[in-house]
């Protein structure tokens, strides 16, 4: 709260003077060694907002809040990772567990289609229903939807606001923002208390977003778009960027084709598509093991299991050459198979699909397990 | 149409005895050697299929059409460097002058939606406009959709079949085909006269679309389709390989989507993204360079051009520091225009977006020219 003092400067002197109570011991010479602006010198040595903070801070109690800070053991490990974060966090609601949890971001334009609305609120689903916390902006659109979607597989979702805790906007979503509280979510930011709705505070509730989470999947974005930008910090925050395709003649759609395009997001298709990319332990717990299958009687290879009995002619020959246990090079098979190369390539393809065999770097194939 | 001697067979034989006289002229002996099937040793030492021969291309000249060798000068350079090329390529139309042009095939389901009947036409129209050829399979859907498209544009394009060059298939294309022939396009088959619709003759048949063509562009395509071979069969040809991505609850995009996302296939959003990737060449020539500004009369950095009027501050403020010939660090630009991380993150991607400047490696900015 202090004036001339953002999350830059407040860095500088936390490093110097070691906490909060070390830059209000400081010497006047000593603060103004660090080049600060002299409106911070000044009310720093006359710890003129002292009184201001104290109240502040009653306040956030009386209205069952938090401030977590940079430096104390509750501070969301990933947010304390990026460059410059805000010194002080805002949170209301069950905000430890909703860190706890691994945490995506579902983000997109507040003008989207249907289209984006749906699969915003299923991937919302799909992800919260696995016990991943979703967190989003509370916009409307795309943001809204993920908040609900969370809630209605009872999972847990976390709103960074660009207002302060105790105001929502837009006005009309206060009852979804109550919504997130009551059912074990929270409300995030790094705006003092009814801090209104200013639109240059809005790309810094956009960092935070990206910064609370393993990574953020862009839902609906149109060219130029603020979604854009949120990508694009989380690219620069080393965050995984997960983009769902859509039609090339759809304009909400532009924003999310041309990060896949140029940008490296990765393409989503379905929920598995963003657990895949998340921290190995998470995504070996969430992703269901490769179906076993009992081995046949014997316990030979390539026994086990039998073809389905669905195959095509050249997909069983195929199946049937191939062993779980060594690889077959793609010419060993066209000569025991006598396939010519396009039924080769075909059955192979098919097999694969239906995921009853794996592809090996060098044209080699083996059965799945 | 010697019993028994498909491409690889055909392919042996040449290399052992030089021409197609030379095989007729082998000693039994020597053909025995090279392990044919009895019935082809048989058919090529009483030269039994000699009449047949001169009969079909009796026939093949009364259509109008012609039959290109491997091994002449006109068999199609890029089609010649697939594994088994088929020996013989029946063609019809103005063949030649179509694989003069780069090639691209524009490919996808039977069963298409709309959108990806309009993608088909608007990309298969833009990229004919500018002297590509577009190679397909005059099937329904996608395939009729490109053929038209080319048309449209009143560029060539080429239909590949799998049937006679004298049948069409299916019988209501026969229009579609006639107009083809009539605007400088060509068909072309592997396949000898009369040969009828045979399910199995069609994956050979998307083996030539790939080999023809210089990439291949799915268009849509569901899960286990035809097209997606098509693809899989270009990516092993060693050609580019494109999708457009579409909406994620639509099975006609799912197989291309999968693409995109599993297979390195390039993501198309216009016709600019094919063009990109095809030989440097090709794409200078068609790529329009980028929008050379005049420079100011002091010619000097970095002022040159000027901010265009429409400029956010902060963009203004960057594209001012921003020179056409140094580039410029991120925090040096943080530093100089006294903007905070998120806003200048935010006005440095709408000049990119804007393509005023460009980002290097290294978090360095420079202006376009």
């Amino acid at each position: 709260m202090t004036p001339g003092v953002g999350p830059r400067a407040a860095a500088k002197l936390l490093e110097r003077f070691g906490s909060a109570e070390g830059v209000f011991r400081a010497l006047r010479a000593e603060l103004e060694r660090l080049r600060l602006r002299p409106e911070a010198v000044e009310s720093i040595c006359l710890r003129d907002r002292h009184a201001a903070a104290m109240e502040e801070l009653e306040r956030v109690r009386q209205l069952g809040a938090d401030v977590l800070v940079l430096d104390d053991g509750t501070y969301p490990a990933l947010l304390r990772e990026i460059a410059d974060p805000p010194i002080t966090l805002y949170v209301k609601g069950e905000w430890a567990a909703c860190f706890d949890n691994p945490c995506v971001a579902l983000v997109g334009s507040r003008r989207c289609s249907t289209y984006g609305q749906n699969v915003a609120l299923m991937l919302a689903r799909d992800l919260a229903g696995r016990g991943i916390t979703i967190v989003s902006g509370l916009a409307r659109g795309i943001d809204a939807a993920a908040h609900r979607g969370a809630l209605e597989a009872g999972g847990r979702t976390v709103a960074v606001l660009g207002t302060g805790v105790d105001e929502v906007y837009p006005r009309d979503h206060k009852k979804l923002a109550d919504e997130i509280l009551a059912k074990g979510g929270a409300l995030v930011s790094q705006f003092p208390l009814g801090t209104p709705p200013i639109p240059e505070n809005f790309p810094y509730r956009n960092r935070i977003i990206s910064g609370l989470s393993l990574g953020v999947a862009l839902i609906e974005a149109a060219e130029n778009s603020g979604s854009l930008i949120t990508a694009r910090l989380a690219l620069e925050q080393g965050r995984e960027v997960f983009a769902v395709p859509g039609n090339i003649t759809s304009r909400n759609s532009f924003g999310t084709n041309y990060l896949i395009k140029g940008a490296g997001a990765k393409l989503v298709q379905q929920w598995q598509d963003v657990v895949a990319e998340l921290p190995t332990e998470i995504a070996a717990r969430l992703l269901p093991p490769e179906p076993k299958k009992k081995r046949g009687a014997s316990g030979t290879v390539p026994s086990g299991v039998s073809a389905p009995a669905d195959l095509s002619d050249g997909e069983r020959a195929l199946f049937n050459l191939l062993s779980t246990d060594s690889p077959s090079h793609i010419d060993a098979l066209a000569e025991a198979s006598k396939l010519a190369v396009p039924e080769l390539s075909s059955a192979l393809l098919g097999l694969e699909m239906r995921e009853l065999i794996r592809q090996l770097p060098g044209k080699c194939f083996v059965r799945k397990l």
